[in-house]
Order: structure tokens, then sequence, then C-alpha cells
């Protein structure tokens, strides 16, 4: 590790002679050297912005499996087969409604609520990699970054996939595997897009002054509240809620699992934040990888804290929904926060998802694997903490100074704008869209189903066929 | 990620001191400043495509998680420590292997059927990263990539040991550890790179024109054609085939971890296809990074509607080797088609992988992971595809185009050509190899070690000596 | 595959477009082109080296799961919830450590012994990326890589929290949580950081010529000597070694999350030492890869026959070890030496890990994982290693030729040299601190409490609720 790799690079004599055909090929075409060397250049700084965004892009599409062994690791073993099908087909679903439709939805030229141009199969005119200017195309709200198409869309994609990956932990154990998939396509071919392009399309939020770096609303508390519709709707499983008010804990079935998925959720969390820049810029990449780090640290610290105190002792899926939390409530200030504010902000996130698990609780609303209290409540939390902690210093031409940094309330209220909006649009959407499904084909499985296991009902298969499970057939512990 | 990284990463303009001492040394060594930058430039050219080789490389090895959780999961708990050992010995097996005589015949420079210099320990004379005329080696037929001697070697190590492990699966729950080991050496130490050396090596297959870009045939169709020899001379396991016609179903004992390791696969295949430039290529890795996904997304899809169809229910492991079969499909023709035409592909993979197991029952092969209708079938149509969805326009100086962009036949028949006599040859070579095994030291533990399980019999562990097992010493679930 | 990536670069001529504006820019601000160019160059180097570095380190935050995995696989089920939350937790109180205090104290200016400057928060004046004499700041020392100071932070951290994970491994299923929790602030603030700084922080053994590319001795046998102090302090666990003087293996209740583990670790390690260039060194990095990957292989192949032949079959827990103990070795040569020589560092290895675990039982040492075997003896034998097989040719103006390469044993004493100071002195004040621990808080559980499993007692969770444990409530093998 000690040694000078910057010289090093310079030396080998023989690197010349590789690039002579390039060379005299450049002599060949153009006028002089200086244009041949200044089109590598630029090849070269393409090369490494797509290589970048790819890279994380492929750290973000391995949340995936985070999310898939979180959630059926924190529900029961009778639902296992079910929970990671469901967690598994979502992205498959994703790819086609985002390819169809979504993109051009969310990055289309159009007004400031939707895309217009170039709606499908991401068949619009363009000419990426160019930027600013240069660029000519459909597309021109993703122009800043100087990366072909395919990288644009696949980055995206993977963003995209996540919002719907989010509803499926609040409604799992109970919905049909025909109807998540149906609302997922919905989700992410129509929903997302539209209140993405609010934001990241150049909308009417991005023009009001709205920023979110790595999508703290406009991936996390977009699926949160259209999971929130969803778990309302459906109603708790069957025996969370005791008639006389008390409350039953149905404990995951698999803590290996759910710890390996948010060890994945964190490492492709490196990957969501950082690869927001979409190129390789390295003068804030390194920077957000800490906040991005620092607050998930800190929040698995609070978390722990809190549960201790108020449960007595160090529960382990709030010490991982703490981390969670972290993450979440960060990625949409990755960017513009000092490491110090990201602490602070990390701190803050993982109190408030202890609480956030028991309120949901008090209120009724059953959520098996904590996801609203991850997703939704720290997804606002991320998005008004650009309005507190912000600084002009950090990333120019980005966000105004924040509440705490003399920039008055108004950077606050902005942010609440856009919380509020985009909260009230999706979760009215995602409600109609469940009420139709609902009305249709059902959402919720039979009781019989539902107390059964829903991996027999739906599949057809079992998840761990050759253990003895602990009361088989029990509904409270299976 | 609203935010215009290009221009910033010129402006600050402090970097301009970080280059003097470049420039300084630069000056004394060299004639004038413009051979300084040209240098520089090229440096950073040989640097950017060794990255992209070496991070997408890792993905690939990555994948040997994968394969170790989708076979272990899909076989009974009392032979989990023994697949999991295969599974993870067969890349140590594999590394000593290609490095010894492997790479050598794969890609020293020889005739039509395989390399003849350079053949040991990767010894031969290399000059690498040069390139085209200003390579001087023994290894030509890969110096079309200008990347350092090593980095070839490790990104094609770890292709060679993805074909070693498909076999693992085929041959479970029956096959003597020690048996395995030995055909692997054989495997990757000769048999891979020979048919490699026709397709990538500069071979007779290369010089008639037959395109396989990241491995349907030379990687997936190799190692199912192998798999497919030990599971014909094994025989099927005990039970799996009733005396009266009769398949029983034998299920995997663990669906998280069959889940886990398709998500790990799918994650390593953006190594595998788009990593096989060799070369951060920006004008094609993102693109084919899309033609993957979309493909592995059509799959999942089409199997899973073929699955509910045939089967009644949505049955999650073939949702899973659905996925599979689209990335091995697609594998073959990534970098040739278009995203609309991976689609199409990755349809017709996810039904015919459905098929293909049924096929394989009625025809009595016992493959308890479903590897043949994933690599070998899938691979066969991946290779194909090439023939039939490659259009010239796409990636230049390759493909022609297919039949389906007016090519004619011609291009399937030299697909086909190579389908053909890779097959031959791998199944013919393979089958010698396993039967001077079984004649030697046997291929198949006893029936009584079978029944037992082949973690006790070949290994003295257990793989969760704390569970209670359903039917402990009862053969059919255990 | 086959397919000319170099030129094809450079070949699309819409590229120049792209740089006109920021060749506007250069010429509006600077004198003339060429100045432009260089710092567009120089930014690009930066870019590639801080991708490089980045990506490299969230491979190895990614053995953070990778440890949870084998250490809570290799121990029982009633202990499972415990070790993964200690494990978990443990890279949140390294990542806070490690900012407040351990950062300064290893890289700030100062002593021979320890940073003095810019000790807290990482505040120190520091213009990174400016490298050698451009560098203006406290934290000389690493200022031989250019990249931004967060990447540098963010690399170093995820080392640190690797040698605080190590020493969950061998005290698990015994020692408290809390106390685990304070041991690890302890190590990774202010115990590994001076160790640390003797090698890598420009210290008194980086002055006597003392190389350690990776940290088999920085990170590994520091971990592993701060394991062992408390792993004897603490005792063995209840019922490990019989009054008669027999041993009784404790078998890991889940051989698959161990083998999952050490997959991790191994595509971890990828990033772990060719990542340690810190930069994109396209010289070394590959040949890096290369020489890590061999010792694995030869390892696991070595321990694999050692084990076969001592214990009469392949053990699948010495076959994973084997494969550790490999990486572990091969870390402080892995820039320094030959392929061939990797093979010979990674075959002792392999042999060693197994013998070793065979004496610590012996001494009654009870190290639940094998992490004293793995991490502390070969950080030992690979530290050795580089006196007795490092070549001056590989990497210039690093190791003097070794032993065997003609150097004589004056490398080997050096080595040697370092090996015992870092030992004397972190296993004395790793001695002190659990002691201090013991007599404040505790440091061991109850022995009710380690009867009925840690995961009730320390945290009020099971890990696997749904199941059957074969013999639920009996100590010895729950």
């Amino acid at each position: 590790m000690k040694w000078r790799g910057f010289l090093k690079g310079f030396t080998p004599a023989g690197v010349l002679a590789l690039l002579l055909p390039a060379i005299v090929l450049a002599q060949e075409e153009m006028v002089d050297p200086m244009a041949a060397i200044t089109q590598m250049t630029g090849d070269l700084k393409i090369a490494a912005d797509t290589v970048w965004t790819l890279l994380t892009a492929f750290l973000v599409f391995f949340m995936n499996l985070g999310f898939a062994m979180v959630e059926s690791g924190l529900c029961r073993s009778k639902n296992c087969v079910n929970i990671l099908s469901k967690n598994f087909i979502v992205f498959a679903i994703s790819s086609i409604a985002f390819w169809v439709l979504g993109w051009g939805l969310m990055f289309g030229d159009g007004n400031g609520l939707f895309g217009l141009n170039g709606l499908w199969f991401v068949g619009g005119a363009d000419n990426s990699p160019a930027t600013g200017g240069a660029y000519d195309g459909v597309y021109s709200s993703i122009a800043w970054t100087g990366v072909p198409i395919w990288a644009k869309f696949f980055f995206q994609l993977v963003f995209a996939g996540t919002a719907a990956t989010i509803v499926s932990g609040a409604v799992a154990e109970r919905v049909k595997f025909l109807s998540f998939i149906i609302f997922s396509f919905i989700l992410v071919g129509i929903m997302y897009p539209i209140t993405g392009h609010w934001i990241w399309g150049g909308g009417w939020l991005a023009q009001k002054g709205f920023w979110d770096f790595a999508g703290s609303t406009v991936v996390h508390s977009v699926g949160g509240w259209a999971a929130l519709a969803g778990a309302i709707l459906l109603g708790p499983r069957i025996g969370k809620y005791a008639p006389d008010g008390s409350v039953r804990p149905i404990p995951g079935h698999n803590m290996t699992a759910a710890t390996l998925g948010v060890f994945v959720l964190w490492f492709g969390w490196f990957g969501f934040n950082p690869g927001s820049t979409m190129a390789a810029v390295w003068s804030d990449i390194g920077r957000i990888a800490v906040t991005t780090n620092s607050a998930a640290a800190a929040a698995t610290l609070s978390a722990t804290i809190a549960a201790w105190l108020l449960l007595g002792k160090p529960d382990l899926s709030m010490i991982l929904n703490g981390c969670l939390a972290g993450l979440v409530a960060i990625t949409a200030p990755c960017a513009f926060v000092s490491v110090g504010s990201s602490v602070i902000i990390g701190l803050v996130a993982g109190v408030l998802v202890v609480f956030a698990v028991l309120f949901f609780d008090k209120v009724r609303v059953d959520d098996p694997v904590g996801a609203l209290s991850v997703h939704l409540v720290n997804g606002v939390w991320g998005t008004l903490a650009v309005g507190l902690f912000g600084q002009a210093s950090i990333l120019s031409n980005t966000v105004k100074d924040g509440l705490f940094f003399g920039g008055g309330w108004s950077p606050v209220m902005t942010q609440l704008t856009g919380v509020v909006t985009v909260g009230a649009f999706t979760l009215v959407v995602a409600a109609l869209a469940w009420l139709v499904i609902k009305y249709t084909i059902g959402i919720r499985v039979s009781a019989e189903e539902e107390s059964e296991g829903l991996d027999i009902g739906e599949h057809g298969n079992e998840a761990y066929p050759d253990f003895q499970v602990a009361t088989r057939g029990a509904l409270h512990s299976r």
C-alpha cells in the first residue's frame, strides 16, 4: 500500500508504441494531432463515466437480493416462497414496464407533469452521450450526464425497480401473487415515472428548487406511500391485532437471511448514492460514500440504543431497520451535506424508525417488515433534511443553504412542498389502483390460504421441506 | 442526480499543479510535451480497460457463490455439505488447471484445433498490453484487447471456472467427491480450452465466421454437454424414477438459498456479458447490460406463465430457472442484437426451459437442478439466435445480418456447425473421461451412502446439525 | 469477445463535439489548448484512481457480510442472533471510531509511534488529491496516492473495520454484547491506528524497511492478537474441553451460511489486495488479482488434502478455513511475489491452518471459528513470506530480494521485527483493555445464559423461531 502509483503510471516506455496506430489514424483523418488527442481524451471521459455509472447500477440491481432476504427473513417460513417469488419477479416486471413506457414518461420532453416525447420503448431521438447544448434529442432533462442512452436507461431502471420492491414487504403474507404483479407494473410503468418527472425529469418541482439527490422521495417515499395504500386496503394479517387491543409480535423465521439482506442493501447503497452522480466525478463520489456510510452507522447505533432503552434489549430487527433508516434518510441529502451533518441525520433516523414501528402498530397498520417506518418515514425525513442541513458550498449550483446554515425556512418549505404533493399524488393513485384490482381479481388470499401459508396456496412449494417446522399447521408460529 | 457532471470535471484549477511533476518528468525524458500527453492518455486508456476487465471478472468470480447456492438449495439437506464442497473446491481446481495448461491450449498460437506455444504456466513470450500489429508474443488471438497479460488470464479463468461448476449440478447427490475433482481438472485443463481455442483462440470455427460473444457455446453448452455425459453415465438418483414409469419430484431443501443464488448469478452476469468487451468501450457496454437484463426479465416472465399454465401454479424453481435460461440464451448474441430482439430471445428461452425440464424427466436423465435445461438447451438456443437476430450494424466487423434481418440461412448454418461440432467433441471426450474414472476409482457412491446422504459419507459433516430433519433417515424427503 | 476494442474507441466522429464546451471554456480561462488538455488528462487520472479505490473499498466493506456468515454459520443456532448482531454493529462502531480519532492517529503527521496532527474527525489541513511535493497538509504519509481525502478515508476505514470483525469470531458464544462493542471502539479508535502508523503511517517500521502490502500484519494479525487476548481471558465455552482432557467438537449450525461467507470473503479480497494500490495502476492490479486468487486456490487444495489425511475425510470447515488462510497469507506479499511463489505461499498456508486448529485445541484456547488459525498464524506467515519470496524486480522501489531470491536473511529478520513488535504491543494493550472491561462491566455472560443461548439472553430474539431445534434446551447440540 505504501507506494507511489502516480508517477509509476507514466514510466513504462512501451506505452507510446500502443498509441501509434491511433495517432496515425488520427493524422490521416484529421487536421492535427491536437484534435486527435482531444478526441481520445473525450472518449476516455465518456468511458470513465460509463464504467462508473454501470458498475454502480449493478450494485443497485443487487439490492433486489437484499430486499428479498430482508423481507422473507422477517416473515414466517410458511410464506417464504411467496415472498421470494414476489421479490424476484418484481424486477422482471419493472424491467419490462420501465422499458415500454416508464422511461419515456419520466425523462421524455413534455410539460411540468409528465413526459410526452419518446414515450415508447426508449425510442425517441437521442444523441447521447452528447451533453448540454450539444445534446439533440427528446430526453433533454437527463442530458446533463455524458453517458450513452442505454447506460442512462439501465441506471434509472434499477432505481425504478427499487420503488416497486419496497411495496412488497408491507403487503407480505396476505397479498395475491398476481395482484401484486399487476400493481407493480402500474407503479413502475406509470406512477413512479410521473412523480419522478416532477423532480428528475425537469418538471415543476425541479423548477421550484426542490432537491433530492438520490431519491429519498423519488424512490423511497414513493414506494412507501404506495405500500401504505396497499397495507391499509389489505388490512392486517389474521391474528396480528387481538380484539382486546393487544399486539401480537410475529417474529421473522430467518434472522440470518434478514441480516444478510441488510448487509447487501448497505453494500448496494454505495451504488445508489455515489452512483447518482452518473459520472466519475472524483471531487464528490468519495465524500458521498462517506456521508452515506456515516449516516448508516450512526442510525444503527441510535436505533440500537433506542431499542435497548424502550424494549429492554437490543433487538436485532431494530438494529437492522435502524441501518436502513439511516440509509434512506441520507439518500436525498448525501451530496449536499457535510460528514458531520450526515451523522446527525443518521442519529435522528435511527430513533425515528424505532418509534415509527411502534406507531404503526398502535394505529393498526400491519407492516410485517417495517417498510413504512424505514422507507416512508425516513424518506420524508431525509427529504426535509436537505432543507435543514444543506450547504450551498458543498456542491455548486445545487441547493441553497439550509435552515441550520443560515438559509431560513424557505428551503425547508420547498422540500415540504415536494413531500406533500408527491405523497398525496402517490397515495391517491395507488389507492385507486389497489381498489380497481380489488374489485376485479381481488387483492387478498382467502383466510384459509393465509393460515395454511401462501407457499402452498400460491405456488405449490415449500421453502424448507426437509425441516421440521416447530408447530406445523399452527397459526401463530409457523 | 440533477447536476451537470461534465463541465464540473474540468473546472478545479488546482488540478494542473498535480500534473506538474509528470510533465516535468516527461519534458526531461522526451522530445516534446505532445509526446508526454500522448503517453499519459495511452496509459489512461489501458488503466480504464484494465479496471473494467478486472471488476467485471470479479463479478464473474462471484457467480461461483450463485451456483453453489442454487445447486445446494435445489437438492436435499443430507447432501448439502457435499454440494457446497464441490462447488467451492471446483474453482480452486480450475484456477490451478487453467494456469498450468488450459490458458496455453486455448490462447497459445497453434493450429486450428489447439494452442501449441506458451502452453505451460502462462509462460510464453508476451508484450501485453500491446495490441494488433504492436503485439509481439505467442498469445496473439487475444491481442485485440489492450490489457496486461494477468488481467487477460484472470478474466478468462473465471469463465473457465464457470464451465466446470455447471457440471456440478447435474451430477449432484450421487457423484464421488474425488471423481468430480478429477473430472473438473480434465475439463478445465484440456477439454474446455480446446473447443475454446476453436472459437475464441483463433481456431477453425472463428475462421469460419462463427460468433459467440460471451460464451453460450464456449462456456454454457460445453458445461452442459460435459454434464449430460456425467448424468447419463451415473444414472438417476435412487427413487427418482419408479418402476411404474412415474417420476417422483424431489424438492430442494432451501428455496431461500436457491433464490439468493439466482440473484447472485443475475448480478454476476453483468460482468459476464458486458465485461466480455474486455475494454471500457462506452459505445457498447451499456447496451449489452440492457440486452442481458431484458432477456433475463422476459424469460422470467415467460417461464412463470408457462409453468402456471402447464403445472397449475407458478413454481418458484421454474421462475428461477427461467431467469437463468434467459441469461444463458442472451450470452452469445448480447452484443449483436437489439434490445427488442433480446426480449424475444428471452421469451423463447423461458418457455424452452420449462419444456426441457419435463423432457429430461421423460427420457429419464436425472438432472437434480435443471442444469441441462438451462445451460445446454439454452446455450444451443442462444448460439443459434446469433444467426437469427444478429444485425451487422450493431457491432461493426462482427456478425452478418441474421435470418430475421435479411441474411438468409447461411449465418444460422454457420452457428449450427459450431453447436454440433463443439457438442459432439465435448460429449465424446467427456464420456471417455467419465468412463476412465469410472473404471479406475469409480464415479458413484454406494447405494447405502446415497440413502444416508453424501454429507456424512464423503465429509463426515452435517449441514444443519442443530435442526430436526423432517423424517430423519427416511429416503424420500430428507 | 472477439473484437478489437482499442481502435473502436477512437472512431465515432461525434465525440469531438462533446468536448467543444470544455475546450472553449479552457481557451477562455487559460493560455493555450495544451494546458487545457493537460488539465483534462489530469482530471481523468484522478477520476480513474478514485473509481478504482472506491469500488474496491465497496468490495472490502462487503467482507463484513462474509465474516458475519462464516462466524454465525460455524457457531450454534442458539447464539446466531448474537453473532449476527455483533458482526453487524461492529462496522457501525468502527465507522464512528475511525472518523473520530483512528484516522488521525494512523495517518496524521507525528512521530514514529503515532500521529499527532489532524487527530480529530479527519479535520486536519489537506489538499488531496495533490501528491508528493505538491501535497500540503498533515496526512503526508498517505499522500503517495492521488485521490481525494474522503476516498482515502473510506478505503482505510473498511480495512480498520476488518480488524475489528476478526475478533468477533474468537470470542463468540460467550462474550457480553456491550463489552464487545466497547472493545471494538478501543481497537479501531486507538490500538489498530497506532500499529498501523508504524507501518502505513510512515512510522518506525516503515522507516526500517518493513513491508506489508495489504495488511497481513496491519489488519489480520493485529485482529488475531486482539482476539487471542480475548479468547484467553474469556476462557473456553462450557463443555468444550472435558475434564479428562478430551476435546468435544461443537459443529457449526449452518454450513450453507458459512460457505456463502467464505465465497463473499474471497470476492471481497479482490478489493482488499488489488485495491491497495489505491490507484488504477494497470501494470500491477491484474497480477495482484492473480497472486491473490492463486494462493487462495492452492491453500484450499492443500488444506483439503491435509484434512483428508489427518482426519480421514475432507471436512468442509477445513476446506473453507484453508481458503481464508491462503488469502490472509498472500495479503502482505501479493504485490511483491510471482504467481508461482503465490502458489507455494498458499500451499503452506493451507497446511498451517489445519495444524493450527489442532494446536489451539491442544493448548485449550477455544476459538469457535478458527479465527486465530486463519488470521493470526497466517498473518504472521504471510508477513514473513515477504522476506522469503519477495523480488525487487516485481514492484520497483519496494522490497529487496527475499531469502529464496538471493537476499539473505536480512529481509526475513526485518519482517520478523515487525511481527514481534506489533504482536507484543497488540497482545499487551488488548489484554489490558479486556481486563479493564472485565473488572468494570464484565466480559462473559452467565453460565446459565451461555447454556440457554445468548440470543434470548442478550437480545430477546430467536434466529429461527419456526424450526424445531434438534434437542432444544440440551447443551451439546443446540
